[in-house]
């Protein structure tokens, strides 16, 4: 049976518990929600304050050029290739999530239009409990196009690859469950199917290894989003990510293909201001309007914090610590919290989990986690009835799995998440 | 003759002068490039920094509820709304500028498709010399819409609003000569022929009055976006604003229509996390992804540098500052370098002229705007040929245009301009 002293003697032995130290965590709270808005890194504050007083207030218009603020989509987008397996120059830092995966999908679509393959394809095939804004998007999408989404369960994924269909759009790391896809395999089935594949790796990208280019293999992606304020660690809306397989950038730069956000930022040569659209080339062409300078410096700090973790072994020595961390996590719910009711959600198989464990619970879900918030806990809810908690190996101690579970054992023994003010719904929840 | 004396005098009677104080602007600096990137506000440090160490770090995510960062697209986009004559509720800050013309004019060719109107109508109108940003989203949606993109000069834009128009697209003060459109006329004109307005207020958001609503006459416009990093000084990059006229997005409520960037944040409850897009009322509709709050706490602080001008008259009063600097401006200029070739494009007559004053220059204007920028007098240059002046009423002093145009002197004079280094292309220009 693991103790409170075990957990403290595996932080110790932690070979990346000093990465905790570039963040900047109330020392009263266990902060399990990195996976909805990552913690503060202890730089990001000093650099924006930089950004707004020297660069902005001094220099004014002119760091656009001196201070290459320009580049900043480009050079943050590097540095967050190097955490998902792509190449620099093959991603760019630009918009929401959303809007990218309006521009991902909608590029997509074109090229499986046109290619020489005969099959009518019409249809983008998700799951049905993929994150909503890609599911609203893609029913915007199929709705201006011509084309039917079409949900199908999880599970039944690789199966329904028929014929018509023109783009898979998954999530890679379920943001309710916290079930991960096997990306590789459903890549190749996809490609075998005449398919392409866009990823949405908002819960992936900075938690789990991704390999997006898969060695230049047909297990590569087509196209990607993330989202920089999760395991990114970029500040709440912080601004997201796009990448598209070059294989695809250079057909769109022949063929002269492009997506519908076609901003000045995606001009060949913006600072032309000629009135007809000729795109850039690459990746660039995904980029639509000026970049959010504030916004991009808090960005590069984040992820900054994971590229701190390259000399201790990287994404997977993170990986490592995040499956322990859950493993733990699981196996403390389970010994201490057994008669509760919580019904694990999350993948015992390593291999098919995120970063995150989820349990649903019929009654009461949203009361027991407010009631773990009043106690400093910080997990989240999600409808209809799941308690999520986040781990964020660079932050996330062993100790505070111990705490979070213990917390949770007082709130169902005394019964105190009954109380009324626990059930009063909150805005965001 | 006015003399640099007359100038200090008109600056110390200045009812306005004292708003200068809100902006931390280098003291050895003339700063004309507000229509381009506003001054930093004094507040927008210390704001951000709270934002970041307060909200973010100590609260995390339940500053989502208890700073109210859900409300602030609304609570911003309220104060919006009072420098550009519409109501509270009607506007929203939420992305770029660009992705907010796709939403406007997708939304407004939705609603003219949908009207009882019987006569065809497929072209999107707008001005040659519009923004081009502008200019290559209405191609990408002319293309995806099977539309015609119909671009016609300034001067010509009422006398084509043939009945084939359902859209016309304007920026309301043109980037490139200051020239502003008589807006209250041409959404009548184009009313009367069967067509709906959107309108960029890229270059008026807090340089000229703008009555979006027009006392819900027939004036009034139908959409409009807006920047929010130029006369707004929400900072580089910062949000952008849309507004849509409350009949259209009553129509839109009733007829179940909407944008295509339907992301959550558009939706009637984002947080029940439903697999089917239903649109918010009204103008959250038009939001897409979770809001950037460090970029719209930094705009935040920005648009109330405008509301501080309220007890002194507001908009108009500004209005009123900002003709005479640009009159001024002309003036000295003719006086003063009335032999060094310089071709006034911004209009002489008043209610024709935006916040900025340009001169275009065949030869050596790239160079020109070099050489004052070395000097500290901080314009821009826009291709082919033009320099461009903004004038800020908000911080520009009357001092500053004479030390400006007494700088462009010198530097015409002595003939520096022609100095190798100052035709240089930098990235941005």
């Amino acid at each position: 049976m693991t103790t409170r002293e075990d957990c403290q003697r595996q932080d110790l032995s932690d070979p990346l518990a000093a990465l905790r130290d570039q963040f900047a965590i109330p020392a009263d709270v266990v902060y399990l929600d990195g996976n909805s808005l990552g913690a503060l890194p202890k730089a990001t504050a000093a650099r924006v304050q930089q950004v707004i007083e020297r660069e902005w207030g001094t220099q004014q218009i002119r760091s656009w050029n001196s201070a290459g603020w320009i580049e900043w989509p480009h050079r943050i987008g590097d540095k967050i290739a190097r955490l998902v397996g792509a190449d620099a120059g093959e991603l760019v830092v630009a918009d929401g999530t959303s809007v990218n995966v309006f521009k991902a999908l909608s590029a997509a679509l074109e090229l499986v239009r046109s290619s020489a393959d005969t099959a009518p394809r019409r249809v983008i095939l998700s799951e049905r409990g993929n994150f909503p804004t890609d599911l609203y998007i893609a029913e915007s999408v199929a709705r201006e196009r011509g084309c039917e989404l079409r949900l199908v369960d999880a599970a039944g994924v690789a199966a329904q690859l028929t014929a018509d269909v023109a783009v898979l759009l998954l999530t890679h790391v379920n943001y309710r469950d916290g079930r991960m896809h096997d990306m590789a395999a459903l890549n190749r089935a996809a490609h075998a199917a005449g398919a392409l594949v866009v990823w949405d790796l908002a819960h992936s990208a900075g938690a789990v290894p991704v390999d997006l280019t898969a060695g230049n293999s047909d297990a590569a992606a087509d196209f990607a989003v993330g989202c920089g304020y999760k395991f990114l660690n970029g500040g709440p809306g912080a601004p997201a990510f796009l990448w598209a397989h070059p294989k695809h950038t250079a057909r769109m730069d022949t063929r002269q293909m492009g997506q519908p956000l076609s901003g000045w930022f995606g001009h060949a040569a913006p600072f032309e201001f000629t009135p007809e659209f000729r795109p850039a080339g690459g990746i660039t062409r995904f980029q639509c309007g000026t970049p959010p300078i504030l916004s991009l410096a808090a960005l590069d700090c984040g992820v900054d914090t994971l590229l701190a973790a390259d000399a201790l072994g990287g994404m997977r020595a993170l990986r490592r610590k995040s499956l322990a961390l859950t493993d733990l996590f699981i196996a403390l719910v389970e010994a201490h919290c057994g008669d509760d009711g919580f019904v694990l959600q999350t993948p015992r198989d390593a291999n098919a989990r995120g970063s995150q464990v989820s349990f649903s619970r019929g009654e009461g879900a949203y009361a027991i986690m407010q009631a773990l918030i009043a106690r400093n806990v910080i997990g989240d809810f999600r409808a209809p009835d799941v308690l999520r908690f986040g781990v964020t190996p660079l932050y996330t101690r062993y100790v505070d799995i111990w705490d979070a579970v213990a917390m949770l054992r007082q709130v169902m023994a005394s019964g105190e998440w009954r109380d009324a003010r626990f059930s009063l719904r909150a805005t965001v929840t």
